[in-house]
């Protein structure tokens, strides 16, 4: 199991995680996309000194992405430990991986530095503090690019200023089924938010999971960052649940319906794309937080979200399989896990 | 469970009845569209006469189709013992049936009486014997009109020579799966037979279940009808085990994925409805028939195809139930049935 899944979240019917980075760059060394090799190596021999000199107490992992397989690499990915940008330069990008999997530190990415702090549940305070400290520590060993004007310095301008990003990954079935959610997010992207998928942009309907993290970093603290987001996602829980419950008081029937049979598909089904796996996931996570379905629990099914995902379920199986293979061996192990 | 179940019939993987009826009128008596009151009440007695006298040792029970409730009378067609057309005049129609269910004699249908022959499996030499020595039987205690030029008269151009009508019915999952069902189809109304749906002409898809029958009745003998019906539905049936055959080959993961995914919704859905069921019922009994469900028996589907049409549905439950109610009502009773 993903190890951040292994604690009790906050909110956890609803949030599956909070997620809090920044972006750092180093004063006088061009971005990655247009840094020398030299450069490069510099800089990764730097952050890890600093890693080393300023978080004495924490154990980290060194992982190179030149040495990762494809399917370690993308396991990583699908774990949500590392972002895809950081495997497509794999000459000079690599990360550090705190033992307990929830922060890793990715060099050489689309910036320098990019600190990510992941917890479970909704928990963003927490992981801004946690975020913040150890970012404290880095500055006083790396000479950050930094102005006056606009604050932390990116390669890419929307990041410019704080260079943070928070974000919280949501489960929202009730919303999406009662055609609630599309209103939700219009709203939500009105006040400055973004709304992405579980997977980023291109995934949003994946398993009724949404992520809503902050657009813009300039011009606002960070504290008012996290706030802001944190409002919004209490909101958004609170109409969640609201909503659950009168689809149990006038819907009932059909919502056992609904659970109950992906949960029966899920557990005689023999093969199985992804996607279907996804949707069925959704209605069985739904059921098990609506009291519906008994005996598996929430996290098991976000779990098997992680594992059924490509690389992940190879790597589970220690095979390389192809896209007919996957289909099989992941209806495999989904009836092995839910049984259990 | 529908008696005509109970004995196992021949290549029941593929066939799940026989059915031979028969059209007869009486001699210088209105047909009945046409009768007056007291010529379908002679007419109702004369036959219950002949029946009486002609077979002796056979137990019949009589109904009346005025003193049916709605309910009864729906039962007794979803279990193919009465026509529908049967009920559409209740205040003349009536019919006895055997206690064996195997034979039906209707009175004052669209003909003054139709005999029916209904056989589990493969069995069109049997039911016609069963038919014509009842018919001999009747023939001398009733007078039949009956022309030297065209054979038994009836009231339906259609009917009229032989006045036979000679069925039988078929599970044909893998032909419609593979597309080869509307070739075999077309082949087969170019040579004079007709396909009909579970319950005629506008169900054809229902259950992957279909009627094959002779359409016209002048111009052949009885035992020339029955073997030409025969001959085409062997046909049918080797074609079907072959594909089957070919699918466990080619695509047995597949298949499996297929009726086992039937068998997880039947097992855990709340609410579904008759098209569905029949639907799912149909891969099930289809997983059975190729060996890859083993706990459930072919007959037990076939009974379940029966007992969740609406009448019987509700005759089971002992309540009046409307469409909402009957879908949750048929999910609790296949699940009920499954378990076991
Ligand atoms: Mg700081
Ligand atoms: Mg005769």
């Amino acid at each position: 199991m993903v190890k951040w899944l292994n604690e009790k979240g906050l909110e956890d019917d609803v949030v599956i995680s909070s997620r809090v980075r920044i972006a750092r760059n180093i004063e006088d060394v061009r971005f990655p996309q247009a840094a020398r090799k030299e450069e490069s190596e510099k800089v990764t021999k730097d952050i890890l000194e600093a890693v080393k000199n300023s978080n004495k107490n924490d154990n980290y992992k060194f992982f190179e992405i030149g040495r990762l397989s494809s399917l370690d690499k993308n396991v990583f990915i699908e774990k949500h430990l590392i972002s895809p940008n950081l495997i497509q330069k794999p000459d000079m990008s690599s990360f550090l991986l705190r033992d307990d999997e929830k922060v890793t530190i990715m060099i050489n990415e689309e910036d320098h530095l990019r600190l990510q702090i992941l917890l479970p549940g909704l928990n963003l305070e927490e992981g801004w503090k946690l975020c913040s400290s150890i970012d404290d520590g880095l500055e006083e060993y790396l000479d950050y690019a930094f102005d006056e004007k606009f604050g932390y310095l990116t390669s890419c301008p929307t990041n410019t200023g704080t260079g943070l990003r928070a974000s919280v990954m949501l489960h929202l079935p009730s919303l999406v089924l009662t055609g609630y959610a599309n209103n939700i997010f219009q709203a939500v992207s009105q006040i400055g938010l973004t709304v992405r998928g579980l997977y980023g942009e291109g995934t949003k309907a994946l398993g009724n999971i949404f992520q809503i993290s902050n657009q813009t970093t300039l011009g606002e603290t960070e504290e008012e960052i996290i706030q802001k987001l944190k409002n919004v996602v209490i909101q958004i829980i609170n109409k969640e649940r609201e909503i659950r419950e009168n689809l149990l008081e006038t819907r009932s029937v059909e919502i056992e319906d609904k659970v109950l049979r992906s949960l029966g598909i899920l557990k005689y089904s023999r093969i199985i794309s992804s996607e279907e796996a996804m949707k069925l996931f959704s209605d069985v996570k739904m059921g098990i937080d609506m009291g519906i379905i008994k005996n598996i629990e929430s996290k098991d099914i976000i779990n098997l979200m992680m594992l059924t995902q490509p690389a992940s379920l190879q790597e589970y199986f220690k095979e390389d399989l192809d896209v007919e293979k996957r289909d099989i061996k992941r209806a495999e192990l989904i009836r092995e896990k839910i049984k259990n």
